[in-house]
């Protein structure tokens, strides 16, 4: 069939075609209908892809540049040098690790030994699958620590919550709360849990981001880690283990994306820039191409990720939906009036803003906005989730304030009656 | 028990712990008995770690240094902006890509379509595991693209064919043959495959290194990967795969290895250089440990990968001993006549070689020697790979070259009798 046809007949086709391969538009607005929109726009925004196991999806580059970069940013941020990073053969656990621990901890100067590894890890048991937040299979990071002293361990602890509350905050611009689990709902077998909590106001529900778990002595006495102190003495190890996955890259969507699509944060996103050649009539197509291609040379030597999207066979506005839906922080269009003044117009994904931007202040005014952007999303997302915040003293306030989707402060005796 | 007795004892019962800790020095020789040997060195040398299911091993950090360092060399040699990089979930495979390029793929203008990945990968059944060669779990990176043209296709097999060979030779300094398997040999269901072959002279056998496979239309045919090509006519693409694995890994050990554990080649160790102080008695202990710091500070100035090894309670023969059986390339002592000199010795890992090098040339030659033992180890192991090269014209030529672990040339007609 799409071989076939006229013109004017293969036009058309082409089109819906367009329309269905990369999914301009979405059916669903964020503030309806939630779950609906977020299965659209995963999609749509080409972050993941349906397989045809339920809970299994396919993550496609777009979803992986994100992920690349957090870990890039994680090796910034805690020191590469520090960690050793094995492989282990999945399935990974605590089961699977610690009788090497025991078997590789001989004296105080094995300790403290860290471990972390980036792989991919199956939870085969559960319900209501949700890309990213709640798959078969999910890409994260594990942490498996042990330290001489528990004063070690809890440092750590700390530190490395302290290490997911940034990469959230500073990378995702998703606020969170820093806290303790209750007994309830630590990780058992370990001495307490730590944990990052986002909000999705749209559903009103707190989202757990990353747990950072001091295990205490359990683990080894379970597994026999034992060491010779630097007293000569036998001791056991004081443990701890912490991890993230995936679920930050779907907490994010849920928290900035809207009607349009993805929003994606500018330290997140591969593609920060996307520059759009806008032809007209009888301009000076080629001098438009040509200032494009300029632009981005610019941009990248400056190290900023740009790219131009100078496909002919696709419209400027078919480019701009295509490229808000998959949630590029700032388009700029050169246009033949752009051109004639030497000059960019550019457009923010997160609130439409449009600012001309004259050449010669390029590299800076684009920097200048895409800090702007990232600050604007946290802070946007902030507003919104202490606005959902409600201080409640009473059981009724607390079931009224559940009703009205709150995020909710309350006593905690952390008793279970 | 650890815990217990007086210092003499506990020097006694230390060591004995050592030894069984880190494996000093191997049982079994390389010519004598190669099987156990090879057992031997891949848990001496740190590189795995057996687990109690029979063909799965734990990665340990050292060979996961290699691996990595393998990956970068991939980016830089194949260049990263050309390829994407999906994680599509496991089980990864043909059949569970190929129906998303039948929807991915429309028209010319997204082709080539290229898409590789580095991840784990489980194959269950087979006889005989042996660590990094055949293991159930093993990680790789597959590569799947699409072209329009079987031309594009052609030539895309043998640039990777190159760039296979390329990481052998130039980083693993392992000779390979490429060539073109059997049709009894290639990918079933592909329409011919292309290999790297390297050669065991120990076991006498040729081992698989890499394969380049050009699949012809035959997948594209089931999954109905169609596309609008250039004319307007619905057409169908040409694919290729590609992988390589960890097995890499396995091939350089058996390769390279020697009776006191492993050899690696500078470029693919993560540590290139081991510095080790040597203190004596009365001697300037502290002005040697500081000259070894600062040897190790100029050398990773340099971009030399330099550490040092200033443990206390290993005695010098001890370390010599210890990253001999992890294979580091180079050796520096510092002793108390070295640093009287204000130059310290250099050993190589491959051929015991010493050599005194002035602190004043130290990058200088370090670099170079690195260099040597680089090209050397590649050297060494295509003169006993080709000594064992023979070429046979009749069956008992073939039958009496095959009994003396020949690596054989022979005439070839590809018809099965």
């Amino acid at each position: 069939m799409a071989g076939k046809g006229a013109n004017s007949s293969n036009t058309k086709g082409k089109k819906k075609e367009v329309k269905k391969e990369t999914g301009l538009g979405l059916s669903y607005k964020k503030d309806d209908n939630f779950g609906e929109w977020y299965s659209e726009v995963v999609v749509n925004g080409e972050m993941i892809e349906y397989y045809d196991i339920s809970g299994c999806y396919i993550l496609r580059p777009w979803a992986m540049s994100i992920w690349d970069i957090m870990q890039v940013a994680w090796v910034t941020k805690s020191g590469e040098s520090d960690l050793e990073v094995p492989i282990a053969i999945r399935p990974t656990s605590e089961t699977v690790m610690y009788p090497y621990f025991s078997k590789w901890i001989r004296g105080h100067r094995d300790l403290p030994l860290r471990l972390n590894q980036w792989c991919n890890v199956v939870r085969w048991e559960f319900s209501n699958p949700t890309p990213f937040i709640r798959s078969r299979e999910f890409l994260w990071q594990e942490g498996h620590t042990a330290f001489a002293t528990k004063e070690e361990a809890d440092t750590e602890v700390l530190d490395i919550l302290e290490l997911y509350r940034h990469i959230y905050e500073e990378f995702l611009a998703v606020p969170v709360i820093k806290g303790k689990k209750s007994e309830h709902e630590k990780f058992a077998g370990g001495l307490y849990t730590t944990t990052v909590e986002a909000f999705i106001p749209n559903t009103g529900r707190g989202i757990q981001g990353a747990t950072s778990h001091c295990l205490g002595q359990n683990f080894a006495k379970m597994f026999e880690i034992n060491f010779e102190n630097d007293k000569g003495e036998k001791a056991m190890v004081w443990q701890n283990s912490w991890a993230y996955t995936t679920r930050t890259i779907g907490v994010m969507i849920m928290v900035h994306g809207d009607d349009k699509g993805l929003v994606l944060p500018p330290k997140i996103a591969s593609v920060q820039v996307i520059v759009i050649p806008v032809p007209y009539k009888d301009a000076n197509t080629q001098g438009i191409f040509d200032a494009c291609a300029a632009t981005v040379k610019t941009l990248n030597e400056s190290g900023i990720r740009a790219e131009v999207d100078s496909r002919d066979n696709y419209s400027p506005g078919w480019k701009y939906s295509h490229w808000e839906m998959k949630g590029v922080p700032l388009r700029i269009e050169i246009g033949p009036k752009d051109f004639a003044n030497n000059q960019v117009r550019a457009v923010r994904r997160d609130n439409s803003a449009k600012i001309d931007i004259p050449m010669a202040n390029l590299v800076e005014q684009v920097n200048d906005l895409l800090n702007n952007i990232q600050k604007s999303l946290f802070e946007v997302a902030k507003q919104k989730r202490d606005a959902c915040i409600q201080v409640v003293n009473t059981w009724e306030e607390f079931a009224e304030a559940l009703s009205q989707k709150k995020m909710i402060l309350a006593p905690w005796c952390d008793d279970e009656v």
